[in-house]
Parts: C-alpha cells; sequence; structure tokens
C-alpha cells in the first residue's frame, strides 16, 4: 500500500478497497458500501438516530423523485443545484411529460408537504428526518467523500420563529459535534460558514470541520438557518394566536457516508485502518494460533474466550475458521482493517494461562505486547476500550493543535495551509475569498464557535477585519 | 369514512391518509410516508433486521443505478421488469451515453459483485441483504400495496448448492411468516407459487400470502431460489476443493412496506385502523378529561401514570396538549388511528382512584369499558396488550377460515372466490390459469407448504391434478 507520506490520496483510494469497506460501483462515482462499512454507518445511524429522536423528531420518508418544477419555486437552491442533478426521463416505457430529479436533497418536496400539514402555531414546531439516499452528479468523486450517491439523514424542521429555528440549527450541530467527538473520535470545530461557503438556499449555514491527517479540512456535517426564503417559495405558514397567517422559518441538517471518509483520514496510518472502539465493526478480534491438537485446544479456548466478551455486550469476532492462513498474515490483516484489540492464544499462551493483548496503537509510548490472565479478559475489556477510544480522541486534538497556526501576514500564509489550517483575520469579501483560493487552494473553514474575539486586518488585502474573530482557512475536501 | 361493506377499496384509500399513514406524493404513485406509518415500519424493520443478523447475513448497500446492459444478461429478467422501469438519461447536464435503470431489484448488480468476490468454496455462503429503495412503475398505484417507489429489503445470497439454497430459501419465507405472524398479526400461508406466478428469473418462487377483510389474497413476502441462472448470467463460480470451476446456487428474497398494507386491510374495521400492539406506533394513549383545575388535575395524574408505563417498556402517548378539542373528538381520533389501548381519566376516575380502560376491539363478548385501579395499571399493562395481539391473531385465523372453502365443482368456484379462498385440484396448465383469471379474476395463490397431499381433477378443465395437493385460488392485490 502506498504510504500516507508519499501520496495520501493514493493511500486512501487503495486502503477503502483493500479494507473491504466498498468497491467500485459499476457506474463512474457510484461505490459498493461493503458489509465492513455498512456496519460503521449502522453504528453511527443508531447513535444519531436515537439523539434525534429523543430531541422529539419523527422520522418519515419522502419520494426521491422530485417534479423539476418543485427545485425552480428557490431561486438559490436551483441555481446551486442545477449542475449536479440526475433526471428521469423515461418511466413505464415512455417519455415522461415533466422530467423528475433524483433528490439531490429534499427541502423543495418537503417544503410542499409542510405547507400542507401546517395550519396553526400549534402544529409547530414541525420536527422531521429522514434517512434517505440521494444523488449529486460528482465531477471528481471520491469514495464515501464524494459519490454520486450516497447515505444520509436529513432533519427538516419549521417553526414560529427565527429564535426557535436558530435554537433547532444549534441542537443539530451540536448534536453532529458529539457525534463526531463521541463516536468518531474526531475532535471537530463547530462554527458558521461565510456567506461564500453557504447551502443554497439559506440565510445561514454552520458545519463541523475535522482535520484529518494530511491537515486538509472534512466538512463533516451541515446544519442550516433557511429564514423563510423556503415558506416564501412554498407557502409555509401558520395562524398565529391572533389568527393572522404567518410565514414559518425553517431549517435543514445532514450528516452523510462521508463521515466514514473523515473516520479513515483521521486516525489512519501507513499499516491501515484504525477504528474508534464506538464504530468498529469488530472491537476485538482474537486469534488463535497452532496446528492440529494444539491448534484445536487454542480455537477452542478463543471460542469459550470470544462468548464471554461477547456476553459483555462488545463485538467480538474469533478468527478460527481460515486455516489455510498463516497467524502473522492474520495479525497483519486486523491491523489493516483497523481493529482495535487483538487477543492472540498460541499453544504457550494456553499453558500459562494468558492471552496476549495488543493495540492497534500503543496508548503509552513504548507499550507493546502485554500477558493478560484469560479469566480477567472479559473484566477489563470494557476499560481497555474506553481508553483507546480517548486515546484516539486525545492524539487527533494534539495533532490538530499542532497543525494549527495563527497566521498574521500573508507571506506565512501559504506554507501553513499546506500543512494544516492557518487562523486568521479576513475582510469578509467574497472577491478576497476567491482571490485566496486562487493562490493557495485553500478556502474559510469556518468562523469558530469558540474562537475569541478579536480585530485585525484581512491577512490578504489589509482590510478591517469581520465576524469579530478570526476565521479557520485551510485545505478541503 | 366509506364504511367496509360498501366500497372495501375506497375505505382502504380514505383510510390511510385520514389516519396520517401517508400522503399522496408529488408524482403519480409515490408515496409520502408519514411518521405515523413510517414507525409502522420502522418497528417491522428492527425485529426483521435482527432476524436476519442472528441468521449471519450482513448488510450492505449497492447502488440504485443499474446501468442497461446489466438488466439484459439475464433474459427472463428483464422481460418481467422492463415495462416498469424508471430510466435516467440526463446526469450532470449531459445525456449519458449508456441509461441507467432506477433499480426494481438487485439481482443483476448485486451478481456482478457476487462473481468478483466469490473465489473459492470457502467464500460460500455469501450472505447479503440490504435495506433500500426501488422504483417499479405502476399502471394502477395504491398506497403501500402498489406504489412506484418503495421501501423494502432484498436478501441475495450464494450457494455451494441447491440443497444449501434451498435451506436458505426456505429459512427466509420461515423468517416472514414468523413476522406476519407475531409482529403483524396476520396468519399467512406459506407455500409455493406456481410456474406462472414465479419471480422473473426464478427457479422456484415461495410466498406468504394472507387474508384480507373483503376475502382478497395479499402476497406478504416472497422468497426465490434462483437456481444458476443468474451465476451464469453474471459468472458467479466457485473453486471447489478439487479445484474446479463451479456455479454457485442463488437466492433473493424481500419484504416491503407493502406489509403496513397488510396491516390495514387484516384488522381494520368501519371505525378505522386496528393495530397490533407489537407494530402500535402507541401501544397506549391516555387521555385526560375535564376543565381548569379538574383538567389539570386529571392531566397530572396522566402524565405521572404516562411516565410508569413507559418506564415498563411500553410505548404510551399523554393527549394533554390539544385543550381546543373535546374528550370525545380524541377517543374517536384514536380509535381511528387504531391505538389499541385507550386509557380515559376524569374527575371522578381519580376520585375513585381508577383509570377508565377500553379495548380497540372487546377481546371477550360484551365486555366494555373497565375501572381499572390506577396503581395496577402499568402492571397489567404488557398482558393486556400480549392479549389483545393474541386476539388479533386470532380473530383473523377465524376470519381465514370462515372464508376458505374446499371446492370441487366449477359452478362453486366464482361464487366462493367472490367472498375468500378457494381450496382446489389444478391441472397445472398454464393456459387453464389464464382461463380461470379470465372468468373470475382469481389466481392460484400458492400451492400451500402444509397442505394435505390429495389427487383429483382440475376443477376448471376436468385433466387430472398437478402439484399432488390443493392449490389456493383467490383475487389478488
Amino acid at each position: 500500500m502506498t504510504p500516507q507520506s508519499e501520496d495520501f490520496s493514493a493511500w486512501y483510494n487503495e486502503l477503502v478497497i483493500k479494507a473491504q469497506l466498498v468497491d467500485r460501483g459499476p457506474v463512474r462515482g457510484t461505490m459498493v458500501i461493503r458489509p465492513y462499512g455498512y456496519r460503521i454507518w449502522e453504528l453511527l445511524q443508531a447513535d444519531l438516530d436515537r439523539r434525534i429522536k429523543e430531541a422529539g423528531h419523527d422520522n418519515a420518508c419522502f419520494p426521491m423523485f422530485i417534479p423539476e418544477s418543485y427545485l425552480r419555486r428557490e431561486a438559490e437552491h436551483v441555481e446551486g443545484f442545477s449542475p449536479e442533478l440526475a433526471v428521469v426521463t423515461v418511466a413505464g416505457g415512455k417519455e415522461l411529460e415533466e422530467p423528475l430529479v433524483v433528490r439531490p436533497t429534499s427541502e423543495t418536496v418537503i417544503g410542499e408537504y409542510m405547507a400542507k400539514w401546517i395550519g396553526s402555531h400549534r402544529d409547530l414546531p414541525l420536527l422531521l428526518n429522514q434517512w434517505a439516499n440521494v444523488v449529486r452528479w460528482e465531477m471528481r468523486p471520491r469514495m464515501f467523500l464524494r459519490t454520486t450517491e450516497f447515505l444520509w439523514q436529513e432533519g427538516h424542521t419549521a417553526h414560529i420563529d427565527e429564535a426557535d429555528a436558530m435554537r433547532e440549527t444549534m441542537w443539530a450541530l451540536d448534536a453532529y459535534a458529539a457525534v463526531a467527538r463521541d463516536l468518531a473520535a474526531m475532535p471537530v470545530v463547530p462554527g458558521e460558514k461565510t456567506p461564500g461557503e453557504r447551502f443554497a438556499g439559506a440565510v445561514r449555514t454552520y458545519t463541523i470541520e475535522g482535520m484529518m491527517r494530511d491537515g486538509r479540512a472534512l466538512q463533516a456535517g451541515t446544519s442550516h438557518y433557511l429564514g423563510t426564503n423556503f415558506a416564501k417559495a412554498f407557502e409555509i405558514q401558520y395562524q398565529d394566536e391572533a389568527g393572522k397567517l404567518t410565514l414559518a422559518h425553517t431549517t435543514s441538517w445532514g450528516m452523510s457516508t462521508r463521515m466514514i471518509g473523515g473516520v479513515i483520514m483521521t486516525h489512519g496510518d501507513d499499516t491501515g485502518l484504525v477504528l474508534p472502539p464506538r464504530l468498529a465493526p469488530y472491537q476485538v478480534v482474537i486469534v488463535p494460533i497452532g496446528r492440529k491438537e494444539q491448534g484445536e485446544a487454542t480455537a477452542a479456548e478463543a471460542r469459550r474466550l470470544g462468548a464471554a466478551i461477547k456476553s459483555m455486550g462488545i463485538r467480538v469476532h474469533v478468527d478460527d475458521n481460515r486455516p489455510q492462513l498463516s497467524p502473522g498474515f492474520k495479525f497483519n490483516d486486523w491491523e489493516m482493517r483497523g481493529v482495535p484489540i487483538r487477543l492472540e492464544i498460541g499453544p504457550r499462551d494456553l499453558e500459562n494461562g494468558v492471552a496476549t493483548l495488543v493495540r492497534r496503537l500503543p496508548t503509552v509510548e513504548g507499550q507493546g505486547k502485554e500477558a493478560v490472565p484469560l479469566e480477567r479478559v472479559p473484566e477489563i475489556m470494557p476499560q481497555i476500550l474506553a481508553d483507546f477510544q480517548a486515546f484516539l480522541l486525545a492524539r487527533a486534538e494534539t495533532f490538530r493543535g499542532d497543525h494549527t497556526r495563527a497566521v498574521e501576514v500573508w507571506d506565512d500564509f501559504g506554507a501553513q495551509v499546506a500543512e494544516g489550517w492557518a487562523l486568521a483575520f479576513h475582510c469578509g469579501r467574497a472577491e478576497c475569498e476567491d482571490d485566496i483560493k486562487a493562490d493557495t487552494a485553500a478556502t474559510p473553514r469556518c468562523i469558530p464557535a469558540e474562537g475569541p474575539a478579536e480585530q485585525g486586518v484581512c491577512v490578504k488585502c489589509g482590510q478591517p477585519s469581520a465576524y469579530g474573530k478570526r476565521v479557520i482557512f485551510g485545505k478541503a475536501y
């Protein structure tokens, strides 16, 4: 496999296939998510779905075919998505009278039904979510990061006023940051997008940005306050307490299979994937070692231990049915596939009543293999997994810290965004953003929510700074 | 609402909208599944997904756009599905070189990857499943039963030989029958389809058939043994132990949102839906009664009771935030929406320390409202729900028994299939099936797995009977 340091992009493209996360689809830009990759998505989905429901949202399912005319009702929206649309023109053996767009996102079709379902202020807030596939025709496709078809959830809500809609917008952003941090061990930065990076049709767009191990940024989830833009386009209105017809304020927010790409690029190394335990299809793999009678004895012990670990609610796999492969091959295979904890049981381990425990990465400098008494293994495993999860988060935080610097003058800017993020003042002008992008390929990733209040002059053009704080600039996926 | 007896079809069409299960989609034949309907699907999905995983299958996700050429590789398959396809011809602003079919089912695209992933006999069985949306352009669409886009799971597996593939085919059929019986309280009949009713490309098709309250049959899940048909078309082969390249035997099986239509038509009545507790979004609804202080006191008790019932793992809803609606309206509303158990708490109930418990249907003749001491309500609720679930299944079994008869002579056939199912001998000839359909609109629903071995002469043409047992004939959805 190509090493990260040599060609990060090649490393990624080779690894996603080799680790059996995905395969290339039959149509350019599409992907087949294989069981090992899909399980990561299911684990993420279960946690996020629970949060969404606990906060009072209901899941629903809207059609994926949207009449073309719907998209045209919101001018910015159609302009933003037009170049990426896939269009059905023939169905049931006939040319359709009105072409159907395969949804790139569902604001328009859901807006149509919000208008129908909302009558009075009593019907608000209306809190909907759907888990769906969407299609955006990609010019530069990349597995998980930009695929023609991808999976996501899209939340769509309607509110009585801006304040309530903004509360919702920030709730979703917080939920995404928590999922990224707690499950993916990705220490993302939440913040607002500059106007040039807003969702097509939004008043304000918020994002969580993670730093990948090549120093680039990954937008890992977005939440949009749509104001009354879609409410106007689709007549989403309610009777207020005085009986007056009033426009609702809407939001939308989404997190997608792109997150899996984020996990790979936040933690992976030249050996392969490194999966955070909370998203690992197998948190523990047990490899019995030995031939003939010895092999049978260690395999029996591996299965017994596997059952004991499983009964603790841990996802464990016993690698006991590939006799044609050597132990060394199996060790490498599971390391490449990112399994957090490996347990080896050889004939000598069995004699000594121990298993050899190997972490995918040493959590303490110089820490190597460790012999653990067999009967102690199940009881210590939850803590070992929790520690490994915390280690990955801390390591990613350190990495981000090491690759983020305040930049005051333009001469230092290019070098910084070549290896990480620059915290810089910006004037807020779209043309100046364009100039920066043309010169360095970096874009404003977000105005970080937690950045301290500061004023200065634009790193590029010297005009007074906008936003009241520094902006994060970086190259993005 | 139109009564069932007057026009079953109108009753169904009105009820699905009124009960807020669905709304009509913007494109003819599509549906919006609203939260109340989607929750039923989620409950069904959770149970079926658990069974699928426990039996060793892995979930995956294949692209929904299939190159047209893939479908043409299996001759019967493309012939069966061609009239129903939706086709993407434009994407990213350009005419596509090869049109893309939106999947009507995924045998072809999955076959392509099975061929790639299977090398040796050690890779078998390959047990895959996906939860997906599929598109079949419908001429006579009907909410849940036949919609242009619907949700389903599709299992796709590859095996070393016919025996193993047939074991899998029957496993899926058994799982479907169990889900229908245990969750939906639908006493379905499992059996084999006659050749004329087979899936396009299958060697043998198995089905579960339920009887709706108008006496018609609903095919509620199918499982197909595909032999080596798709293996030949896509070169799905493995090296056997001797190193010889051998064709795999494949299966596919699916259950869809159509099941929700089955639940509605198996249990519903003129008052509205009747939901089996295991699929009811709300198993219990509590309606507090009274105005001002009295209303506040009963609402407070309703919330306390709701929390106690919820803590038992029961899905409960307290209807305490619609002061503009009368108690009578709420009772009717929840009955129409099929909630199994209603608890009313009025000021007098509160004085007496009781709640009034009302079942959606009396499970014992003449049984009406029942006063239950408040402190006893949570502890008795699991049994009350289980009894109601069992009652619905038994009622549906009785109904099916009352509407199924052995028919010996053609003169009796039409009358029987007008009100239910006919158990009749059939010669097995496709032309004879066609004659029966032309005369009566009835089709062979299945050769029931559990039917006793019998021989006779064809009810229609008098030739010797095929199949070694009677066939179930009925009109179908």
